[in-house]
C-alpha cells in the first residue's frame, strides 16, 4: 500500500506540504504525518505556525511550491489552503484529513491519515473542481472554491441588493442575504439557504437568497461562463465572505463582480464514493 | 367624518401620543398630526426628540399614559413604540402611519393620516395580538410583537444550538440563527426563513431555524403556552434580537427563555381587510 | 408486566377487539394476539374478514362496541380502523402494531405485541388527538385523524379551486392539489407537501398546496375551530381523499367543508416517547 | 413591417403551417391567420382538424413539412406540436400565439398575431432548446421539452422508486412522483415542486421529488449528458406523462431512461425580453 515496491512511480510525487487547524490533536497529527514522511525519505515541508509549534522549521502556505499539499482540520482548514495557494503557477493538489465530525470534502478520517498519505506516494490521481473568480470594483479576492456570500454588517438587519446576470437584472431583493455557490457548494451553505444539490459536473453557478423577503423569491442555476454581478441598494454596509475564510466589506456603490475562475480547484482522490453516495451519507 | 356630531362618543379618547421615525417626512407629518389634534382641543402629547425638533414640548414614550399613540414611519416604529410602552400599567392602543412602501402592521398610508385620526376621535375599536415574554437566565427582555431572532454575532459563521419545548429536545442544529415568532410575526422574518403563514387567532409560536445546515430542518409550530427555551452548544456569542428594536447578546451557558406574555399588543383597528387578503395584497 | 397480580384494574379492559391488514404476517399476528387475549379470559372479538380466514367467528368493525380496537398492520390500518369506528356512541381507543418499517401512529412493534397488549389489561391510558369533520354539500364523509387530501383525478393535470377561511377567501391556486390536516397529521402527507411540524396540542389545521403553480404558495395555519371551505374553479374533476383510506370526488359547483370534528380520535398511550423524540426519530 | 419591401429576404420562410389549440376562439383566430398567409401569397398548411372545421383542406401535424409551424392556444398546444413534429427530418421552429392569460412558450398575445406573423415574412430568428430523450425498456417516447413526470396512477398513493445517474444511485424515495426537467422546463411542473429556476444556457437536467415522504429530500441538478434512470420499487403501477401531453403506464421491472435529445426544441424569436425578465413578470 505504501507503494516502496514500485519504486518508478514515487518520482510522481516530488514535495509535499503540511498544513494544519490551529487545534492541539490537528497540530499532533500533522506532526506524525511530517515525521511518517521524512522517514520516507519524501521531501516534506510544514506550514510555518504548525512547524514552530513543534520545533520544526517551516515556510508559510503561500510558497508551498509542492505537489500535494495534506491539510489536517476540517473543511475550512482546505478551503483556507486552497485560498492561500491559489496565486501559485502551480497550485498543489491538495488532501484533506479530518479530525471531526463533519467534512464533506475532507474525505480521510483521522486514524487512516499515515495509511491514506503512504498510498499516495507511489502514484496519485487528481480530480478538478470549479471555482469562483471573484472582484469588488476591480479588486481581486481570493477565488471561490464553495461560494462567496454577501450578508448584512449588523445581524438581523436586511440588505437590499439587485443582482445581474450578463448585464441582465435577475433579481431586485431585500433579503438577509446571498449565496453564488458552486456546484461543489451546493453541498454546503447554499444547501442551507434552500439551494439544490449540484452534481459537480454542471458547469454553473448557485444564486441563492438568505431569507429572503418576498414569498416567489427561488435558488437560481446560471451559466458558470456568466458574469453574475450584484450591487446594495441602501446604503448600507455588507460583508461579503469567501469559503468563510475571507471577509471584505461592500459598500453602496461598489459592485462585487463572479465570474469563473481559470484555475479550478485541485483535489486528491481518495477511495470511490460517488458524490450522490457522499451526498445521502452525510447530509441525510 | 370626524366626530364633531357625536360629542357622548369623544370622551372615549381621552389622551393621544405622537411618536415618528427619526426621518424628515415622518417628523413633519408628525407636527401636522399634533396640530390637526390640538385644533380640535384633543389632549395630545408628543414624543420628546420629535417634540424638539418641531419647538414643541414633550415627553418619553415610556411615560406616555394615553389612550391612542400614534406613529408615524414605518413597521418599525410601530414595534418599539410597542416595546417602550409594554410596562406600562395600561398601554396605549398604537396606530401606524406608513410613510413608506412596505408595512404590515401599520395600515394607513400617509395621504390619508389625518382623515383617520380624525375618525378616531368619535369612537375607535381595538383588536388585540399576543406577544411573546423573553428573557435570558432569569433576565428580563422586552415582549416581542413579531418574533426574537437568535443570529450569530459573527457573520457568516454558524451557531450551534439546543431548543426544548416545555423541558422536552426539540431539536439540536448548526444553523445561522432561530427564529422564534408569533402569529402576527407570520408574515414578517420568520417567512422569510422558510417558516408558514398563522392565522393570528392560533394560538402558537413558531420555530424556525435560519438556514441550517441539516436537510431535515423544517418550521414548527407550539402551543403558545409552551415554554421554549434555547441555548447555545459551542461557546460562541450570538445576538438575541427583539422585533428588529432591541439586541443583547447570548452566551454558551445562558438560557433564552420564551413564553405568552400576559399583556397582548393592542392596535387600534382602521379599516376591514381581512388577514388573508392582506397577505394576498402585500406578500405576494 | 400481564397485570393479573393486580385484579381490580383488570375491570378496566372489559372488551377487546382485533383488526389487521390483509395480509399474511399481519393477520397471523392478529390470530396470536387472538388466543393469547382468550386464554387471558378476556372478552375479545375479531374483525369478521379476519376472524374468516383463521377459521374463527367474527364481527364488523363498525358494530366492534369494544375498549379497545388492536389494529395490526401499518398507519394505514389504525387510521381505517379510526374511520370506521367513528360513528360509535363511544368509539374504542386503538392501539397500532406494527408489521412494517415506518408508522408514525402505530408505536408498537412485532415483536413485542403480545408484552404490550398483556400490559394493558391491568389498566391503560387514553390520549386524544383532534379530528376534521368533513362534509360535501352536506353529506358527511368519515372524520380525518391525519388529514383529508385533494387531487386531481387526471394525473398530471392541474386543479383549479378556492379555500375560503370563515367565509374569507384565502387563496385561489393551480396546483397539484391541497391537503388539508390535523397537527397529527403534519408529520404525514402535509409534511411532504412542505408543510411545517406542528405540536398536536396547538389547536389548528394546516392547509398546504400540492405543487402550487405559483411561486409565492405558502402553507398557512388555520384554527381548529375555523370553517376552510374549498370549490374547484374549473369543470374538472377532483378527487377527495381521507386519511388515503376513502375516497369521493368533487365537481365543480359542489363545495368541501371542513371543521373541527366533536368526538377526538382515542389512542392507548405505549411507552413515554415523546412528540418530539419522535419526530427526530422517524422523520430525519 | 411586413417585410414586402425586402423581398430577398421572404424567401426565407418558404411554407409555414398552423395548428390551433381545440377551442372555438383558437380556431377562429387560426384560420385568420391563415386567410392573412394567403392573401400574402405564403405556402400556408392548416392541421387536419382544424381545417375540417373551418371549411378548408389540412394535413396532419406529423407530416408538417414547413419552416415555421404557429401554434394558437397555450403552451400546452405549443407542446403537443413539439411533441408530434420531433420526427420529422427537419422539425419546423414553432411560434405560439397565446389566447389565454398564462404562456411561458407562449409569447405572442392573441391581438398582435397577424402583426408578429407578418414581422416574420421578411426574415425571422430561431432559438433552440434542449429537450430530453425518453425510453421506457428501450422503447422511445416523445422528447420532452419541458419535463416527464412520473406519477403514481392511484392518486393519493405514494410511489417508491429509485433514481439512477450515469449508474450510481442518486436517491430511493416515497413520493407522489418525480419530475425530470429541462432548463425550460424550469419554470413550469418543476417550479410547483420547488426546483431552482436554470438559465436555459445551463446544460443540465432537473431531478425534483414530488412530495417526498423524506425530509431530507431535495432538488437535483444533473448533467444534460448524463443518463437518468427510474425504476418503481413497488409493485404499483406508475404513469409517465411527457409535457402533460402523452401518458405511457410504467411498471416495476421496466426502467425509464432520461437521456439528452440530439435535437434541440427551436423556437421563432420573437422579441427582446430576457429570461430574467419574463421569469419576473410571469412568476412572481
Amino acid at each position: 500500500m505504501d507503494g516502496d515496491q514500485v519504486p518508478g512511480h514515487i518520482k510522481s510525487v516530488k514535495r509535499i506540504g503540511i498544513s494544519s487547524k490551529w487545534d492541539d490533536n490537528a497540530i499532533e497529527l500533522a506532526g506524525e504525518i511530517y515525521r511518517y514522511l521524512c522517514n520516507k525519505g519524501i521531501d516534506v515541508v510544514l506550514e510555518d505556525d504548525i512547524a514552530t509549534r513543534i520545533g520544526e522549521k517551516g515556510i508559510r502556505i503561500r510558497r508551498m511550491n509542492v505537489d500535494i499539499l495534506i491539510c489536517v482540520g476540517g473543511d475550512g482548514t482546505l478551503l483556507r489552503a486552497l485560498q492561500k495557494t491559489s496565486s501559485l503557477p502551480e497550485p498543489p493538489a491538495v488532501l484533506g484529513i479530518n479530525i471531526g465530525t463533519l467534512g464533506f470534502l475532507t474525505d480521510v478520517p483521522m486514524d487512516r491519515a499515515t495509511e491514506v498519505v503512504g498510498g499516495l506516494l507511489k502514484e496519485y490521481e487528481v480530480f478538478e473542481r470549479e471555482r469562483l473568480s471573484l472582484s469588488i470594483d476591480g479588486y481581486g479576492l481570493p477565488p471561490a472554491t464553495n461560494e462567496v456570500v454577501l450578508v448584512t454588517a449588523q445581524p438581523a438587519k436586511m440588505l437590499r441588493y439587485v443582482v445581474y446576470v450578463d448585464g441582465q437584472e435577475m433579481e431586485h431583493l431585500r433579503a438577509d442575504g446571498l449565496v453564488i455557490a458552486t456546484p461543489t457548494g451546493s453541498t454546503a451553505y447554499s444547501m442551507s439557504a434552500g439551494g439544490p444539490i449540484v452534481d459537480p459536473r454542471v458547469l454553473s453557478m448557485l444564486v441563492v437568497p438568505l431569507a429572503p423577503f418576498k414569498l416567489s423569491a427561488r435558488p437560481w442555476v446560471v451559466p458558470m461562463n456568466s458574469k453574475v454581478e450584484v450591487e446594495l441598494s441602501v446604503e448600507k454596509e455588507a460583508l461579503v465572505v469567501v469559503d468563510g475564510q475571507y471577509t471584505r466589506t461592500l459598500k453602496k456603490g461598489e459592485i462585487l463582480s463572479v465570474t469563473r475562475h481559470d484555475k479550478p480547484a485541485r483535489f486528491v482522490k481518495v477511495g470511490e464514493v460517488s458524490f450522490y453516495e457522499k451526498v445521502r451519507k452525510e447530509l441525510s
